[in-house]
């Protein structure tokens, strides 16, 4: 069955094919909600890109269309974003890991989701459907990158992550079935991931169309695309492009973003080896202020993501909440896998998404989620 | 299909029927030969007991009856011997590992085979063989217990260990399929196994009739069960263990056995935490002499099982050769996971099978695959 037979199928009236053009924008916006993880785009980008070279199609559906019963996959990868710089994916391994999930569960995934808005693991979701022939769905697990996988919407909503399969370059899969333990399922893919080399290729999340419905946060993909779309035309009419981003954030979620700060960064301390960060890029960066923040300095933590940013001492923003530090005149994202000495962006500061901030959320992947003896406050209640 | 199905249809002969004498028997047997690993005998005895009490019966085949084609696992578990103790499995836990094996492979056991010589993981695959009317094959991977699943006559001969099934109490289950690569197999089983607290319930090594017959250590149940007999016998006439072990290791392999070193424990040193460690029980003990070794001492290393002795410094025997600390008057072994000080036994060495002693053998599973800075020279050559 083709992607267009399946939209007739649901009666689908209203679709959007995904070309090269906007495959670009998308992955632009969703490396910008990355908050500086979510790994190289280039990788994401050219795996897509290869797939429309031979002639196949990427077709977005809003979640409405979706029925109850059918299975839904995440596809994506897993690990440290500095390996998978090092260790490209064969063309393989995404499509090993689906067909073993599909055996596993003896069902067909009948369309993708993007598990995080992510430079790679956004565009992946599109790859993949557009390799099985179904439509890639406008939502994902955390309109954000987080390093760890049980940190999604649909996890603190009661979907599970698996059974999940993880893949590597090599043939090796390995197929993680934990049941109702998203914690547990995360410790054993980052451990697998770790046997593998660094990285993984993993598909998880086998939702039901209903729990896509109900757990997921809708219309993320449409989100980052309008970002990406909006910088990219900022390069091109020489506009500001934060202001254009805080505008779009404004028109697509109705919330504010914060620009708190400009500077380079000056200090990098990155912890290797140590039991806490093995299969994540961890440490510190310092920033130093420029422009209108001379005189003022800035320290951000990062796990794969930025989590926190302190100025002058003063915490600005805590997890779940975005951080973005962007190149001030393209609004380029830095990112925490290869970020150098003397990088210079402005950070800025976005409201979490709703489904992302509550009670079961704030516990996992708030403050206190990463080992941070914080209590979490809005980014909204910090700034204005 | 009944077990006496499969005999008739495969032309066997001559069967052994396992009763609960027979299982106390190869039980002690396969402790002696497990050199101070293998885990807790009451563990694996008491399961196959409750087995044989629901009804079902153990059926012991040579390999030469077993068909090329067929596919055989073998079941038991990893981990720390140390938690195993402290966890007891669930009825249903290794059924599960298997009927996932089953289901990734799409096809049905129809024998068990042992991994090790172990009192728990012996006696896993005649519970799993009964349970599942299905013939258990006398034979096995080691003829002795090593730490890890990687260390077998099966890897160094080229039959592969997954696509492997790990799985815990609460209805987890990982399916492992590493393809040619039996050291990340281990690595990858040896992580679930933390994962899920520090001990997995494994069905490893899916190997074909013919794999069983060419990479096996065949007849290595019936040693078992003759040393187990033997020590048995022993105790009840009053005759000396060690001398009638022996005399049966003589008797069914021709090798000669050494007791080296009489004494009791007067230290022990556990490496907790390590990284190295993590997953295993590993560390030091030194004994005193006692009667015709006084003055002398004796210094033991261990992961999960013994590994080398020193006697005054100089090395008595080194792996895969096997060490057994043997209390001089029943022949109980003394086992690494709950030995004290002051316990009292005497260190007895016997040669390892030749299959265990080929060059990617000692590669693997010599001093060198432990990590320790010296050649192998076989316990014959120290000793004579």
């Amino acid at each position: 069955m083709s992607v267009y037979e399946i939209l007739q199928k649901w009666h689908v009236d209203d679709y959007r094919v995904i070309d090269l053009a906007a495959l670009e924008e998308i992955t632009l916006g969703a490396s910008i909600l990355a908050t500086g993880g979510g790994g190289d785009p280039d990788i994401g980008f050219l795996w897509a890109k290869k797939v429309l070279e031979r002639g196949k199609e990427v077709v977005m559906i809003d979640a409405k269309y979706v029925p109850d019963d059918i299975m839904v996959t995440a596809p994506g990868c897993l690990g440290a974003p500095v390996v998978l710089t090092e260790k490209p994916p064969s063309e393989q391994v995404l499509t090993n890991a689906i067909d073993t999930l599909q055996c596993y569960t003896g069902r067909k995934i009948e369309a993708t989701i993007p598990i995080e808005c992510g430079g790679v693991n956004s565009i992946l979701a599109y790859a993949a459907a557009a390799e099985y022939g179904v439509p890639v769905i406008d939502a994902d697990g955390m309109n954000r990158a987080f390093p760890q996988l049980n940190m999604t919407s649909w996890a603190t909503h009661g979907s599970n992550a698996t059974p999940a399969v993880s893949a590597d370059n090599s043939g090796a899969v390995t197929v993680i079935d934990t049941k109702e333990d998203d914690a547990m399922a995360e410790d054993i893919c980052r451990k697998v991931a770790m046997s593998y080399g660094g990285i993984s290729w993993v598909t998880i999340y086998p939702l039901s169309g209903r729990q896509v419905k109900e757990t997921s946060v809708l219309g993320s993909q449409s989100i980052a695309w309008e970002v990406g779309k909006a910088v990219m035309k900022a390069r091109r009419e020489h506009l500001r492009p934060i202001a254009e981003l805080k505008k779009v954030l404004k028109e697509t979620r109705d919330v504010p973003c914060y620009d708190v700060f400009e500077g380079k960064i000056v200090d990098i301390s990155r912890d290797f080896g140590s039991e806490a960060n093995r299969g994540f890029s961890m440490g510190r960066i310092t920033m130093e202020g420029i422009n209108g923040y001379k005189g003022h300095t800035a320290h951000l933590n990062f796990q794969n993501e930025w989590l926190i940013v302190r100025v002058d001492g003063a915490v600005k923003c805590l997890p779940p909440d975005l951080i973005a530090i962007l190149d001030t005149d393209t609004g380029e994202p830095i990112r925490s896998d290869i970020m150098k000495y003397g990088y210079r962006g402005t950070i800025v500061l976005i409201p979490a998404h709703e489904r992302m901030r509550t009670p079961k959320g704030i516990e996992i992947f708030g403050p206190r989620g990463f080992g941070y003896d914080l209590d979490y406050v809005p980014v909204e209640n910090i700034n204005e």
